[in-house]
Order: structure tokens, then sequence, then C-alpha cells
């Protein structure tokens, strides 16, 4: 290892240093922070970005990458955190200061936009601002497109996902949005009648049995910790994992089944290679493969008639005797699908076709196609022509997402095939740990975590996107592992997945 | 305004920011951070301390400060500026970058070495680390001296202090080794029986008390917040103000009196110019004047008689009748005087003389006329001069303090300056604000704090320590009026003040 090549990994960690404090202001800023402070926060978080920015884009960094390349003793490791960081900067050069600022401010203007206009239900406000986002990510998809030699929606694709290419996208979506409307029917039909448990659920009930539930799945809460905000969400970094959830005395489940999909995405975290945490190659490999291992904790394992048997138990002992606490009601319950208006209230089934709508208004809306003035009307067609259901006001519509106002375009598909994803390692997992659902059913997820740290959490971001899943699940990204679970548990004998 | 200052007020801006950013993860190790994330918080203080640093004492500030010098057309509050930010330049300058960082190495190794010698109170064990960080901060101390043309020990003391000098600290620090052993035997011959209150206090019931006495006493809860730490302290940002205590059950004083000091130093930051947050000149005068403003509302305010008149009620609402809520029972408990070991636990009267000892041995430590080994002997010989006792080990006696194994020295006369100048303005608002104590005695301080926001908080540091003492008092500082508040509280017919 030469001198350029530690020099580098040096450069690098104080770069992880700067974006493990954003990452706690930001947590902050969601969990602790009082209203008064919003401004001077934004500028705290603004000049951290800035450094960070320029630490990355310095021409020294530059230097260093080329005599790194030149440095021929490196190991797989070392070789693999050198093109993670060539990947970082190269992605951080493509664009011009003068546009990246024009984006933050631009988005920035937007999101606040977006809050009023949402609250409103009121799409007109929003469009002008709107205009602006789309008319800056068309140009910052351009210019780093041309810098990464990858068409401008794939440079997308890319920043959230490396190696995503919307060659390997579309003929997984296209295959969803060919068998799910029919599925959604069939599934509705087969909803079955349930009790609902009767709460009031006191919130430090429900917050001690997530923290129960969160340590009997391996959360370490030495390195971490959980609390409330508007929006769930798993922040912080590896040694300091900080999940989020909101809670409501009228309603234990959604809270809780939030708890365990972002324990999905903290186990990941702290599952990362620990000798390399900080550097490029110590990061989680992109968001599809994130999304995959928060929906494997929820929709894999802990919502299967397996999990649902031993969680029954919990809520009894958390909030006293209810005949809703059987394993039968908690899948009537939680296995329930409908047609609904809010993606995040989705559930598995119709879920994937949500995603589908934004993958082909945002595509539309970046090749100048679609126009944003024209977006409510085209997303009231995409969903009756998918979901077969008319939003009644663009709140429900097409203010709903933050995503866009944010500039997060290329960002949706990641949920779609993270899902999938999901489904293909619980299936290879099944595989190669018989009686795994024995002891999924006594709430014991040793044996899976182990297997699930060996081949995807350890690995960082040492492998890149599609090896990593050949080298887990023996094949590329597929549908139909997803669509044989969503078979299995909605389509076929009640209550059998 | 030409662009040197204008250049030089966006790089203080910036640097204002990362300090924002420090005083956020500070609070949140000493709140919120799980413990195994301790030594990745470790590197990303040093990092962000490093970036303001460097952004600090970079050439660049120096010819901005140069620039400004020369442009003519600055306002006093400008020129204030400038001459604050040329002090911290001149100050982060002075020292050598390797002397800074094997200070900053000594020390973390000392408070490590130090934490586990006391609790096995094994002063031997501490030795050889703490000889180390004398040594160092002799040499830095003779550098800085050197730099800005001080006394080694005047340039510590104007760290924490500026303008602060030992020619100022030595006539008032030996009035007061003058004249309190015998004021204490005085104020212990007049303690009087009390009624201890009957716990235990839910902690919760403690916190909302809190809380309701702080919003009372002026703190706005939109730009501030009250939580739990193992130390009391004031932290956070002008518009982000984060005040810990600690609690027990068992207790219901110790935990609310240092909410009320902790308070005394938050409204001073809330008050702070707002137009100049985060330039040097909007920041606090110096350590002795925000002891000065925690001790006023501490000692001056909540622990006056008519404060504690209306305590008495708050207590009796939050807790239920007791007899011990009364004025008078309050007074025989919270007046009370002592011979103890430990500084922290000292009252009003015997406080300063442990400030004195550890002022004479810090002094001859850094002067070489007392070696660390022979700190301990000289503490036990300190103690029995000043405070007739001697401590049964060193856990309470030399290894109590945090402050020399973490550098610093200089810093304890601050305390006591402090409550001097507490007691100064104190006078002052009293002569002025006729008919206060009534408004003290409803828990109203609105018009107090209208006179301490104009004669302190607001003015910033665009006066000096002495010029903004003589403007706000009419006099400098003074050891009279603190002794005669000694005497009317502790010394006079029982119960007057």
């Amino acid at each position: 290892m030469g001198w350029h090549y530690a020099a580098l990994e040096d450069r690098f960690a104080r770069l992880g240093h700067l974006e493990g404090a954003l990452a706690i202001l930001h947590w902050d800023t969601a969990v602790c922070m009082p209203e008064a402070a919003s401004a001077a926060r934004g500028e705290q978080v603004a000049t951290l970005k800035r450094l960070a920015h320029d630490l990355l884009t310095a021409d020294e960094t530059g230097e260093l990458l080329a005599g790194a390349e030149a440095e021929s003793d490196l190991d797989p490791w070392q070789r693999a955190n050198l093109r993670e960081a060539h990947r970082r900067f190269r992605r951080a050069r493509a664009l011009e200061p003068a546009l990246v600022e024009a984006l933050a401010r631009a988005t920035n203007a937007c999101e606040m936009t977006w809050r009023e206009a949402r609250r409103r239900s009121d799409f007109a406000m929003l469009r002008p601002a709107l205009e602006e986002v789309v008319r800056l990510v068309r140009e910052a998809a351009r210019m780093s497109g041309a810098a990464l030699g990858l068409e401008p929606y794939d440079a997308l694709l890319d920043e959230h996902q490396p190696e995503l290419r919307d060659a390997l996208v579309a003929p997984l979506l296209d295959r969803l949005a060919a068998e799910l409307p029919s599925s959604l029917d069939a599934a509705i039909a087969r909803n079955r009648p349930f009790r609902a448990p009767r709460g009031p659920f006191p919130i430090e009930a429900q917050k001690k049995l997530a923290e129960r539930l969160m340590a009997r799945l391996g959360f370490d809460f030495r390195a971490g910790r959980l609390d409330a905000s508007t929006h769930p969400f798993c922040g912080g970094t590896p040694a300091d994992i900080r999940i989020t959830s909101r809670w409501r005395e009228d309603d234990v489940g959604s809270a809780l089944m939030a708890v365990l999909h972002e324990t999905g995405h903290a186990l990941y975290e702290a599952g990362l290679p620990r000798q390399w945490l900080g550097q490029p190659v110590g990061e989680a490999r992109g968001i599809v493969v994130h999304e995959s291992q928060s929906l494997l904790l929820e929709m894999q394992v802990c919502r299967s008639p397996a999990f649902l048997r031993f969680l029954a138990g919990e809520l009894e002992a958390a909030f006293g005797p209810d005949p809703a606490w059987t394993a039968a009601n908690l899948r009537a319950l939680w296995h329930r699908v409908e047609r609904g208006f809010i993606r995040v209230d989705a559930d598995e089934v119709s879920y994937p076709l949500h995603v589908i709508l934004r993958w082909r208004l945002e595509k539309a809306l970046l090749a100048g196609e679609l126009a944003v003035a024209d977006l409510p009307g085209a997303w009231a067609e995409g969903m009756r022509a998918l979901l077969g259901v008319t939003p009644p006001d663009d709140a429900r519509g097409c203010l709903q997402d933050i995503h866009w106002p944010v500039g997060a375009f290329g960002y949706f598909p990641c949920y779609t095939l993270g899902a999938l994803l999901a489904a293909q390692l619980a299936r290879a997992a099944r595989r190669e740990l018989a009686g795994l659902d024995d002891e999924i059913a006594r709430g014991d997820i040793a044996r899976l975590l182990a297997w699930l740290r060996a081949r995807v959490h350890a690995r960082g971001s040492q492998p890149g996107f599609e090896e990593l899943i050949e080298e887990a699940t023996g094949g590329p990204l597929a549908a139909e592992p997803f669509l044989d679970h969503l078979r299995a548990r909605y389509l076929e004998r009640p209550g059998a997945a």
C-alpha cells in the first residue's frame, strides 16, 4: 500500500466524520430540535455539506486517486474502496458548482411550497417551483450522464443504487404491471373479516414492546436507540443507529410495523464491515439493497404467519388479553389488501403499482414528454389504469410524495426492486436454512441474521450490486420470487405464507 | 464597509456554524449517545474542531483581518467584531500546532486516567499524566503570553475571561480569604433546624415543575429544551439552548437549583444580540460574566426569601401538602452553611474558599513552586487553613475536579468573580428597580430580565469586560456587594435576605 492510497483513506475518513456529524444533526432536527432553531440548523448543515463537498471534489483528491490507481499492491478490499472512492469523486465532480447551488436552492424552495400546497391540495401553487426543479434535474441528469457515460435517467438511478439501469428496471416493473392488477382483484376478494384490537394502547407500552422486539431481533441498544418523529426513519451511523417511529394511542399496528421495517435497515447498518467503517467500501450497497433488508424483516419475517404466532403472544403480554390477539386474526388484519390512494399506506400487492405509476411519470417528465402542468391529469389516468381508482384530490394524488419536490427522481423504483430482492433473499435463505420458520415462530432470527450478515451486510460495497445478488441468491434479480410470495400469501389457501 | 470586512464576517459565520454543530454534538454525547458510539463521536468532533481551527488560523484570515483594519467606515459594532475576531485569531495562532496536538492527546489521556483514579481515590495513578499536562500547559501559557504580551497565568485567565488579569483577581480573592473563614464560623452557628421534605418526588413531576419555573422566568421552549445528563450544563446555541439537570426521586432541591442555575446561563444566551448571532461580537462576554448570570438567577433571585415564598406554593402544587413547604423552612434548608470537602456541593459562604485553594495551588504548580507529587499534601494543608477540615481521602480532595486533568487552569477564579459580579449586578438592579422583591415574590422577573438584557445580554462582546461592569453597575468589580449579601443572608437577623 503506497502513500497515495493511505492519504486517500485518511481523506475519506475525514469525509466520513463530516457525514456522521451530518447524520446526527439530521436526526436531531427530526427528533429534538426546537422549532425556532430551524434557520440556524439549515446554516450549520449547509456549511458542513459544503466542507464535505470541497473535501471530496478538491483537485488533491483527484491526484490521490490517480496516484493510488498506480499503486499495485492493494488487496481486494482496498481496490474496491478505491473504485468506490473514484465513483463518488466522479459523480461529485460531474456537476458544475453553479448547478449544484441552483438545485439546492430550487429544491429547498420547492419543498417548502410543497408542504403548503399539499396541505391545501393546490397543485397550481406547486407548479412553478416544480417546473424549475424538473428543469434543473434534467440538466443535472444530462451532465452526470455525459460525465459517467450513462443515459440521463440511468445517471439518476445510479445515484441511488450504483449499477442500476433502466434496462434492468423496465422488464421487472413491466412484468409486475402486467400481473398485479388482476392479482389485486383476486387478493381483495380473499380479504377476511377481522376483529379490531381494543385500544387505547398506551404509548409507553407500545414503545416498550417495540424495544423488546428490536432487541429480540438483534438490535444492539448499546449502539443505537429508538425515538419518535413525524416520519419513521433509520439514521445515524453504524456505531450509533437511530431509529424513529410515530405512535398513536388508537393504533398498535402501524407504529410497530414501522419499527420492524426500520430495524431491518438498522441490522444492515450494524452488520457493515466494522474495519471499513467510514470508508466508501464500508457503506451499504445502495438503496435497493437497503430497502431489501427492511422489507425482508418486515414483510418476509415479521408479517409471516410464523412470526404472527409469536407476535400474538407478545401483544397479549404487552396490552392484556383481547380476542384480537390470535395469529389468524392478525393475518386477516395485516394481510389485508386494498385499492388505496396513498403509497405509504399501501399493502404489498398494490405498492408496486404506486411505484410503477411514478416511474412512468418521472421518465416522461424528464424526457419532456409530459409537462408538469399535465401531471394531475396523467396521475389520475395512471391510477385508474393501474389501481382502478381515481384520487379525489391532488393531496391524495400527485402531491402526496416529497420525492420530486426535493429533486429525488429515479428513487421510486428502488422501493419495489428492494421488495423483489427481499423475496429472492428470503427464498434463498429458506432453501439453505432448514427449519427457519420454526425459529421465526419463536421470534428467533439469529440464524437468518448470521446468513444475511455473511451474504449481504458484512460485504459492504466490496462486491458490485449485481455481483452481490448473484452470489447471495444464485441468480440475477428477478420478479418470480416476489410474485410467488404474493401468490402464497394473498392468493392461495388462506394464511399459508 | 469594505470587502475585506464582509469576507471576514462570512468566514466567521462559517466558523460559527461549525461551532454550533459541535455544540449540538456535545449535547448529544451527554444526553443521547449510546455508549458504543463514543470512539466514532470522538473522531467526528476532532475532525470538526480541526476544520474550525484551520479556518480560523489560515493565512487568509490574517490577510482579511489586516485588510479590514484599514477599512475606515466600520460602525462601532463592526469595529468591536473585528477586535474580537482579531483576538481569537491571535490566540489560535499563538500556539504551535504540535503543542496543540500534544495538549489534546495529553488532556484526553489524563481525563480518562482521572476518572479511574478518582473512583479508586488513587492520586499516584494520576500523577504522571497530570505532570505531563502541567508541563504542556505551562509551555502553552508561556507561548500565549509571549504572543499576547501577557504574563503566563494572565494568558490562561484571559482565555476564559478576556481582560481578566491576576492583578484584578488577587486583591478580590485575598479580601475574601481574609474575611470568609470567620464568616463561616458565624454562619454555621446560625444554621437553624429544618424539616426535610417527604419524598419520593416522582421525576416526571420534578421535570414538569422545572419546566414551569423555567417558562415563568422567561425561558422560551420554542428555542430550547430541558433534558437529563450526568452533570447539569447549558449548551447548544442562542437559537437552540439545551439545558440539562440530573434528577433523583429522593431529593427535590438539588436538581431544581441546578435547573435554575442553568436557566440563568440560558437567559444570557437567549438575550445575546440576535443580529450578531454567530459572529465573535455576538458571543457572551466571557466566563465570569456568564457565571454572574447563572448565580444572579440562582443565588440572588431564586434562593432569596421573596422567591422562596413563591416557590413554597409551587412545591406544594407539584408534590402535595407537606409542612416542609414554607418559606421559613426552605430558608433553613437552602441557606444552610457547612464545612464540606466538595466544591460543587458547597454553599455560597464556603464556595469561594474552595476556589481560593485551587487558585493558589494552580499558580504554584504553573510557577514550578509546587510539584504535582506534593499536591495532596498541599491540598490538605490548604483545606485546614481555609475551611478548617481535612479531606479523608484524595477522591474528596485534590482528585475531585475535572478541570486540571483536562488542562483548564485559570478557570476556577471565574466562578467566584462571577459570584461577586452577580451580587454587584443585583445591588444595582435593586437600586434602580423599586419594588423588585415584590415582583420576585410573585415569581415575576420580567423587569429584572429587561434590565439584564439592556445592561448585559444584548451588549454581547461589544464592550470590554471592565467597561461592561462599569456601565452596568457604576463601578469596577468589587468584593463588597457580595460580602454584604452574605452578611445579610447568613449573618444578620435570621432570614433577612
